[in-house]
């Protein structure tokens, strides 16, 4: 699988003109290696691929990581910096005969590429590049969508546990907590974002943070989790009234359920992701709420939890079969709360695969 | 206290020559706002700073943080971009008669720096600048000092509260995640980095990932742990060993030990960095392990976990008071295990003050 991933991207490099590629982008680099620790941020790199246009692929990282670099990075040679990526690169690269180095613009700061040029000087031309391994990774094979609804059972599986904890009284941090706990109680390697956990009128931010909040009789409660297994991310909102539903709550939940429901009818392969975000907004727009509803229908999920394609106003890309997208729209009203519903779903050839449960109970 | 670093940027960018500048950098974004949300990555920016060289400065984010930029960055206007920073700039930069544009070329992708450049055309001039407000932040205020102490000291309580849990057959994940859980039921806004707990050989890595290694009888136990309490982070590393500790741990850990010591005795203001990475280095050297120890002995912490100053073997900076260092010495053995022992101290004119206690136990 990875050895296919790699002749895919060493051709694009030979069709291009280039001898080699450094990969710095994390989800990238696991797709392409297996090797899974996260960055801690991208001023601490935990390694970068460099991948020539023909041969064996190199893991350059630092002796933190030598072990699990050798240890998951199967076919991979290792090799260590000291000084930083540059000086390694100066020593390795003319071994290599690379000429044109591709980098990935989109994931390398602004002041690496500038130490780069200095040390590597004129024997390297620097090429930026973008969305190369991305675009491998928009359409997702069987076996990568079977990992992907097994973090989306496993995510419902622990929200379906926590449901007990909602109490009167209970704050949301600590509700974040227990979904968080949960999570990795149940295998996760992570959350795939930080939880969100809103209780009434905080969950009017469609990022709230947690916090220490109590959750009252009658309010609603939302709730955005995910969870990574295997590396594959999941994301899922749910919307709950804690008491007896008002008739405002149901009317914009039921809003927000319709919106949804468009969108799934006008997913297939060969849409226009703006179209789709179009099919649900304009539910929300005829019930009155346009001007609540401020960010895209939905985004693609996979090794990372944000990525490819995006369902947003502006996007007029084709879905393609195999694609996963987040469908979520949302009401958010200042003072009064906000609701989000956010299912995911696989693109196929006549349409979607949903990969969550409607656990709204609505009967539309 | 943010309005006197709102003022030293000011009169920094003008002594520059500089009509503005962009904070991308999440710390130094919280520094100078009070603004607290951390970023999903640099791809997925909360917001960016824009302080003009004189008059109010702007935070600029999206609809999802408005509420929380208004209630949080107090003197600050806060402008929405819907379609990007660059299209913002482009509108709100003549208004300010912003001609030169600073930005942090460490914390600035360098795709975004492109993006700007052809939004924004030949009328602003793009500088790269980095560690503007880094140099700020290295020495800390006494206001900044105690908040620092009592994140140390809140460290220091989750990991005595969970010296109960290290019992024969828990595994590296779960005494993590008990560590996790913990701190953020003691307050923790959140880890300040990912807790490592290895156990026996796993703890060779010094960037162990914690795994489902059970703990047997006669194992050592590396517990490397920080938490984020209003803002601020702290960083303790302690080993222990679950059952009779035998002669080659103890030895080692009294190496450890002595060069914590070592270094603790060369801190103090106008110290070189590597000299004191070398008073730990040479006892480890000393006692034969010189190559079993691959990295610096020390980081600056405040509201980033790793920050300025360096106490690595090539940082040729010299200490000054007020600033936070961690003292962490390591021996890495593959196939045996590592020893990793971390204080965090504060530099003053004649020394230095530790803010952990000693746990060791050992009389040396």
């Amino acid at each position: 699988m990875i050895q296919q991933r790699i002749h895919k991207i060493q051709a694009s490099l030979r069709g291009r003109g280039l001898d080699a590629i450094l990969i710095t982008e994390p989800s990238n680099r696991r797709y392409l290696s297996g090797y899974t620790p996260a960055d801690h941020g991208i001023q601490e790199s935990s390694g970068v691929l460099l991948i020539p246009k023909k041969g064996g692929p190199f893991l350059l990282t630092d002796s933190r990581f030598e072990l699990q670099a050798k240890e998951e990075a199967a076919g991979f040679r290792v090799e260590l910096y000291r000084k930083g990526l540059s000086l390694l690169l100066k020593t390795l690269l003319p071994s290599l005969d690379v000429k044109r180095l591709a980098f990935e613009s989109h994931y390398m700061l602004h002041s690496s590429v500038g130490r780069m040029e200095t040390v590597l000087g004129k024997q390297v031309e620097l090429v930026p590049l973008t969305g190369l391994v991305e675009q491998l990774r928009e359409v997702k094979s069987e076996e990568e969508i079977s990992l992907l609804r097994a973090s989306v059972r496993r995510n419902e599986e622990v929200f379906q546990q926590a449901l007990g904890r909602i109490k009167t009284g209970i704050t949301e941090i600590d509700l974040a907590l227990a979904l968080d706990t949960t999570m990795r109680q149940h295998g996760a390697e992570r959350p795939s974002f930080d939880t969100i956990v809103a209780f009434g009128a905080n969950a009017a931010k469609p990022h709230a943070v947690p916090s220490n909040r109590v959750l009252q009789e009658n309010e609603l409660v939302l709730i955005d989790m995910g969870l990574v297994l295997d590396g594959y991310c999941s994301d899922m909102t749910r919307t709950l009234f804690h008491g007896q539903p008002d008739s405002m709550f149901l009317e914009r939940l039921r809003t927000a359920r319709k919106a949804q429901l468009a969108a799934v009818k006008a997913i297939r392969a060969g849409a226009v992701c703006r179209d789709v975000d179009q099919a649900a907004r304009q539910v929300i727009n005829d019930a009155g709420y346009g001007r609540c509803f401020g960010h895209g229908l939905g985004h693609g999920v996979g090794l990372a939890v944000h990525e490819a394609p995006r369902l947003s106003p502006r996007c007029r890309k084709r879905l393609r079969a195999g694609m996963i997208v987040t469908i979520e729209p949302g009401i958010y009203i200042p003072g009064w709360g906000g609701i989000r519903l956010e299912n995911m779903a696989v693109v196929r050839d006549n349409g979607c695969e949903l990969l969550n449960e409607d656990t709204t109970g609505l009967d539309l």
